[in-house]
């Protein structure tokens, strides 16, 4: 627990209570299962034992002594110390009773992963979302969800899955709030692969207590949190909502993932958490309005973010494109103009010095750049000083092309060394460099796929699966400093 | 050499000639090179080699006696046997001479390899290209390219790549027109890692004498052509082309990518192929009255081909979408029906049906079905068979997550079981059922992927890359049926 932050009076009541909820110093967990072929049953506690959470752990089951060597209390109020978190992993009929007991224990916040209340469509599960708010309320209990995977935060080592892969336990400067567990699960995931790394997460399922504006505003106001990512299927208070978006959108990015937005979304997010999608009309006109980042699927959410993460504020929409093939470049340059961005051809004093070590014959030096000298060191890194010093030039995108020739041996060689004069190139040059790995899908290239996405992301460059997706997110990304540079 | 076909009457001397192109009865390899450090230098010969090409093949090089094990001829004419196929690999300014020389020699087609023609820009390319032509038609050869990769065909055992995979020495169905080398040999790629297979493949270049409606025609008459792909960058002969367009599109399915749709991409077609690529609204309103299917990446183009090598034609829009994870679910959705696909509620007969052996809590059983049971085997194909079952639906999407917990021991095992019912479930059941595998994009999970992605396509199932990219590319195949249908 951070005491400065916590006692920070510049911070509301709000505020302060959803800093404890991210700075827990002990975590009962009630309901964690003592059969370890229960795969999923033991998944929070093992991810706290994992990512070495300092605070008190309290496994608590009526039927187990010892679970994962720790010691197991029969209920809550066996518990000798104070308790700030809880994760409810009990049937929902039960769940009425914990909040009870969470109040007399001083609980601060209950996590109820428990699923089974509205989102059912049932009757029964509306009358125990009710009844939950209310005991919550008489007895000063905060709630996530339920039907929720909780949160996930590096500085306080707590995480909602077990197995999480090391970078996720890094630190970063993106929260995200999630209506779905899956889509948090998986976009820390995705970060931790693709180079952008989380503050603060929180999937918050059904929010019958604390909602998508408690963790916006929050989010807002933290002083760690620079990119807000959020995944929404409706909201509880149309009002408050509203004036909580326009002021995150005011001081940080928020790029927004509105899930249901389509006739069987809508009934997806009815059957997922019993929300209300609202409109399409309406949150296109209020994320507008905002100046919120729409992106469509979670693939988009993560091109975004990395764009976000790597990228400086880019002067304008100019790209020069390197890379290898007739075909591609015509593609490539295609796809940047579709998706808003310009491909400039390059003026004649560059192109007559690309002349100088490059054969006319089966090239383009116009731009997109198609060279075959680009596997000879010396002409690669050139080739990109080139393009790069163009003044109309705001940032490249080098797709590199991983075919079978380079699978082994000296096309191998050919394309580590490459991959190690851009990176040295890339931090030389004052233009970003965006990668592109083209790869045509053999089983056998795979891995030197992964390898030159690790061997990039690990040297800060990012790397996007297609042209067609590093455009649209960067065209995104233009567009919001656009519009900052503009209001 | 299939005697029989170039004796069928029925066809045209343009079509027999064209057969001839693809049954080649010797090789002459101008140019190829004796040093074994030129990676691609020995390219076609080795090509040819590894496929096991069954008629002559004359290595051509003034310096060299011996390449690769084949005795090297210092010129055509001394070729002691018929030649009826040249590649040309010399600069092109010793071309025209070639040219004369398969002339006296008898050769029937001439593939240039070599570049540095009309794509320079430069006067003296463009000069080159119509002296190459006028000697061509006075000597009775006809031209593939130049700047291109020539022919691929699998019954001939010809192909215009070193080392391809063994998929793709099987023959197929589709047959692909492209302007563009490394669109052709990629394309092939894919195919043969994705599940789809070609009949005839060429790569023509700057298309100086044998061009696009050449080819059009010939793949429209060609009964071992079922489907054919074609990537254009700009055409010879409007009125001529559009007629061949109207023709092969009334007869089979055509699906096309124009590359050269923007301002920068109509300059890198100019720089690639020389290609005037047209104004984009007449492109578009040609490829819609013709009823040839667009598509605007090559991604794109494999995902359509999946979808018309895999799938029967459908009788409607309506996706049956089986998976887990809610959030993953309400994207599904959206996506299908935004691609414009519906994904319509499981009436209540068969959401009962799911109650029997589904819990309510965590789960979904409206459509998308998200249910936790599918890693049962038994639950998992009475889940397919119950939404299967509903008569509305038309095909099935299954997106099976390969998250962390997947990876080894028990997960792994899970998993693959999982893909074992799966296959034995769509063998069993009327409707198809398409594939995409939801992956984080772990290093270490990229294994499981590929094999997963084997395994099902080894079994005939359409897998792809994303739920979005699924519903495009199998709604594009619906509209094709639709508008025949209504025709």
């Amino acid at each position: 627990l951070k005491e400065s932050t916590i006692q920070d009076t510049s911070l509301s009541q709000e505020e302060r209570e959803l800093e404890y909820i991210f700075h827990p110093r002990s975590v009962a967990l009630v309901g964690v299962t003592s059969d370890p072929a229960n795969l999923w049953g033991q998944g929070f506690l093992k991810g706290l034992l994992d990512f070495g959470y300092s605070g008190q752990i309290y496994p608590i089951n009526p039927k187990a002594s010892q679970i994962l060597g720790l010691k197991v209390y029969p209920s809550l109020s066996d518990v000798p110390g104070p308790v700030d978190y809880v994760i409810s992993m009990i049937p929902a009929p039960l769940t009425p009773q914990l909040i009870e007991d969470c109040g007399a224990k001083g609980v601060k916040v209950v996590h109820l992963f428990t699923a089974g209340f509205g989102e059912t469509g049932e009757e029964e599960g509306k009358r125990l979302e009710a009844e939950l708010l209310a005991i919550a309320r008489r007895v000063g209990v905060r709630l996530i969800g339920p039907n929720c995977m909780g949160i996930h935060y590096a500085k306080s080592r707590v995480t909602f899955d077990m197995g999480i892969p090391e970078e996720a336990k890094e630190s970063g400067n993106i929260s995200f709030l999630s209506q779905s567990g899956a889509n948090a699960i998986s976009l820390v995931y995705m970060g931790s692969f693709r180079g952008f790394r989380f503050n603060k997460v929180v999937s918050y399922g059904n929010a019958i207590d604390l909602n998508e504006s408690d963790f916006l505003e929050h989010f807002a106001a933290d002083p760690d949190t620079e990119i807000i990512a959020s995944y929404i299927e409706g909201i509880k208070d149309g009002s408050r909502f509203r004036r909580a978006l326009m002021e995150a959108a005011a001081v940080k990015p928020v790029i927004m993932l509105k899930g249901g937005r389509t006739v069987a979304g809508v009934g997806a997010v009815d059957s997922h958490t019993g929300a209300l999608a609202g409109s399409e009309e309406i949150w296109d006109v209020l994320l507008k309005q905002a100046g919120a980042i729409r992106v469509y699927s979670m693939d988009e959410l993560a091109d975004v973010l990395i764009a976000f993460s790597h990228l400086p504020p880019l002067a304008g929409r100019n790209v020069g494109v390197i890379g290898t093939g007739g075909g591609a470049s015509v593609e490539a340059a295609d796809l940047c103009e579709s998706a808003g961005l310009f491909v400039p051809a390059l003026p004649p004093e560059i192109r007559s010095q690309f002349r100088e070590f490059t054969p006319v014959a089966g090239t383009s030096v116009r731009n997109p750049v198609d060279t075959i000298s680009m596997f000879i060191p010396q002409e690669l890194s050139r080739t990109i000083e080139l393009v790069a010093g163009y003044a109309r030039i705001d940032f490249l995108i080098f797709q590199m092309e991983l075919g079978m020739s380079f699978l082994q041996g000296p096309g191998r060689i050919i394309v580590e060394t490459a991959q190690e004069v851009l990176i040295e190139t890339a931090r030389r040059i004052e233009k970003p460099i965006v990668m592109v790995f083209r790869y045509g899908g053999s089983p056998q290239g795979i891995s030197l796929l992964a390898e030159s996405q690790e061997r990039c992301i690990e040297a800060g460059l990012p790397v996007f699966p297609s042209i067609e997706r590093a455009a649209l997110a960067i065209s995104r990304f233009i567009s919001y400093h656009e519009a900052r540079n503009s209001a």
